[in-house]
């Protein structure tokens, strides 16, 4: 009888937990967070590795450096919070998750300069990135030097430390990675590599919701992704208009990219915004990132003397600086104060890491011949 | 003692409800939806996205159309089911699962004139189709208009109100969208494309026991999924058998395409039927459309004077016919009548609301050459 | 009152359970393994497929093949697993993920003679290989024929079982399955070819984690799945080192392949080593098997006059005896004769029943032209 009363007492203190969780175990919240965590390994090697692929003689290359990349900078963050660097995290599956985002955001820095480093230098690219980028997390999200109260700025699914982050540290390396050579030279797409390219972006798109539910709580979770996808149906479709309006004929490439405006712009505000709100900034961010690549790139290489091979400006930078600033109308009892250091906090940071390190990467030398597979590979045609 | 008691009875009121439902509390259900979710937006996306890759010249604009498809018709049919339409839907995943079955019979619908729409076309095929759809669902599954009670067709994986209502709508849409030019066009393969074909094909397969299982109780999951794999199994070996038979040498379009007619036919009895009974709905579903593109196709476009791009008759409407008449002899307790009025009504309300459709597309004009990007995009080759 | 009391009986039961299985429910626990089972099917069409997709002109077969043993082998190994031979096991779920790895290993296996089959013949191969596969696996696993103790075999995510058995089995085909005029034939590949093989690759890489933890215990999970991604980081960047050393320039073959050394030799020790033996175990394996393609490929081929026409030797073979071995300093409390039994017999089993099913394939004939679409499929170039 005792034996039933103490199993009856622990079966009850237990369950408890569970209800006021939603009805969700530990474990079993674990194992739907493993999920996320697989969904994301699919947006970074197949989602951003093919995305990348549209470069016509550098395929290899970019799937190479795509595996590189994450194979540098997630174990270096496991290990970092796993011995409390910057904030440390316990749980195994939690700590994947946010070392995949660290992940997104270093392949993100390097979409600004795929083609013009050597596969070395991307391994190095990883090696200086996490640090930086877990200084960023730290001071905005956490708490960190105690410049913003830790939890006051809102950001789900990364819209400012991900993906404006990426994107701005890019550029910072981008101004000294280009070179008076490569500004001559042309990035060549072909039908074959543009289809690779959609592959990659349909990755990103699909697994886009668990981007940005990967660590709400489960009550939290139904509307968010909802939004998500939402959003992005809005960005699709805008691009689409956009695309064939400022251009007269669609670009694959504009479809490829800003399509995925909405997710990256909806990731501030995911848990919150009502669905028809999730509507209009996917539609706007998709406007917004086609304007983008379809006007803004070519002006931006001459004005700021660079080239961003990927145009993560278009896709990340501004959608996502626009994603945090779209918590200021949407989020009630938003601390505004917090919101607008974070993003200001992390386009400085951003943006002098990015030089730094651009400053460093030369040391290894430069290539020969951008966007090329054949310098560094085998059998390249 | 009275907090816990409070607990306590709070808890076992909880858990009670977990056992009824073997299990599974309801936060816990909405994750294994959102999961089986995602699997489905893989299958629109990659899997039916690429599967029409295939066209060598169009890929860019399939990948593109497909795009737009799902972003178009999964928004309107989330908002209407929010609003009430043809009998609301209030848990959030679970409607999200039911547009995305919505857009699947779309993408089918749309696969029957593939290369011969214009892009803003296939948006507005987007807007037709959802009310239909929306309609013909309510009246055989949900009761609508009291012509068939409620949930006495049995149609867990969609067989009927999904793959046949997409093909048959998609063949009223291809009466009026094919014109003479059309006719004397080759559709042009290449390796290329033909492997992309493959990766939607395989992507398609890989998820449909999600398909088919994402709305069934936790109890019968395990039984559904392993049908529909025995199925697909069926069907794939079928499709290599009657290949070679038939054409002497096997087409890689009849490996793509009908190796998955067993999951579309099991789709009405998948939680029902036996394993060996799924084996062998498989085996003659990979038979009879194997057959269907071998030799019923090339008849069908002087028959019913329409292309039919994709071949959906062979993959969808004969194949889901099939499923749905399978339940005849396979379910004890099956309601004939209801089950033959729904197949019936379903195919009614699908080729007259495609031909509806028909009439309307070309208000906004034709196309000047079918089956090629170039009109539509920049730099297609 | 009683009604009230049976609910609370039967809810802390029914709770205990699920406490002592760390708050999982088996409705819920099947779930997360159905989670699993998609993840490995995954890996199986369009990772195995597409990995073999870089021979330049036999892209059709490759996925057709690939098509044709999984849809050969999976009904085959559940209907025997559900009429008790070799084991019986009567979870559905549990049944197919046992099937799955059945059908990784027999891919294993058929990429050893990859090309040089006709497309029944693969269809026979899948026939013959499972009877030997389930024979090997109880024997070794299982307590079999009473040789090795059950359970005393750590291999928790198949080195032994699974990987090195397909690559041994598939050496013994290929040493009937090579003619004289096939040592003349090079394989080739090109950059269309090679992206795909990229594609396989990443598809393997990223669902990795769920092949290995797809039956620990949710306690089990969130170590092993971490083991499995710094394991697969370590044999990527390993890869990278000694591709690059040893060949002066990249080869695009050693990294899609090599770079998955990881995962194969954590196999065993998944759930058991720490994150850091996980590192070390990655990169030792992606430097063995870097090595084995770079080196050891083309002197094996003259030394045991065969072509490994995937290096299955290389990604599998050789790891795979590497992880079931380094268990042996690993786990604490090991029982080392049988891990040592249990790779002995492996490696003869494999390689009798390999050579066994070599003399069997050639009664169906062989091919005219290896390693080319035409010989069998229609509009191949």
């Amino acid at each position: 009888m005792s034996a039933f009363l103490l199993m009856f007492f622990t079966s009850v203190t237990a369950f408890a937990q569970e209800v006021a969780n939603n009805g969700v175990s530990p474990a079993v919240m674990n194992d739907q967070r493993y999920n996320r965590a697989i969904h994301i390994m699919a947006m970074l090697l197949i989602g951003f590795g093919f995305l990348m692929v549209f470069v016509r003689k550098y395929g290899r290359s970019a799937l190479t450096a795509t595996f590189l990349l994450v194979s540098t900078s997630i174990p270096i963050y496991i290990y970092a919070k796993s011995i409390g660097f910057m904030g440390g995290v316990s749980e195994e599956v939690e700590k994947l998750i946010l070392a995949e985002f660290g992940a997104a955001s270093l392949l993100i820095a390097a979409g600004a300069v795929l083609g013009r480093l050597k596969m070395p230098q991307y391994i190095l690219l990883g090696l200086l990135f996490v640090p930086f980028y877990m200084f960023n997390e730290w001071v905005v999200l956490g708490g960190g030097l105690g410049l913003i109260p830790a939890k006051t700025v809102i950001d789900t699914g990364g819209s400012i430390v991900i993906h404006a982050f990426g994107a701005i540290f890019g550029l910072g390396v981008a101004l000294t990675m280009t070179t008076k050579q490569e500004f001559e030279k042309t990035i060549e797409a072909d039908a074959t590599s543009d289809r690779y390219s959609m592959l990659g972006s349909m990755m990103l798109w699909i697994f886009w919701p668990s981007f940005c539910a990967a660590l709400v709580t489960p009550e939290q979770m139904p509307h968010t992704v909802v939004n998500v996808i939402i959003a992005l149906c809005g960005s699709t479709i805008a691009t689409y208009l956009f695309s064939v309006s400022l251009r007269k004929k669609i670009s694959i490439a504009d479809i490829a990219n800003a399509a995925l405006a909405g997710g990256v712009a909806i990731g501030s505000t995911c848990a919150d915004a009502s669905h028809t709100v999730a509507m209009i900034i996917g539609i706007l961010a998709g406007g917004l990132s086609t304007f983008g690549f379809a006007v803004i790139q070519s002006r931006q290489q001459k004005w700021m003397k660079l080239i961003d091979t990927c145009g993560v400006t278009n896709l990340h930078g501004l959608p996502g600086l626009m994603g945090g600033l779209a918590a200021l109308p949407i989020i009630h009892g938003l601390n505004m104060q917090s919101q607008l250091s974070g993003i200001g906090l992390t386009i400085v940071i951003a943006f002098v890491a990015g030089l730094i390190t651009g400053k460093i990467l030369p040391l290894m030398g430069r290539r020969t011949e951008a966007y090329d597979d054949a310098e560094e590979f085998i059998d390249a045609e």
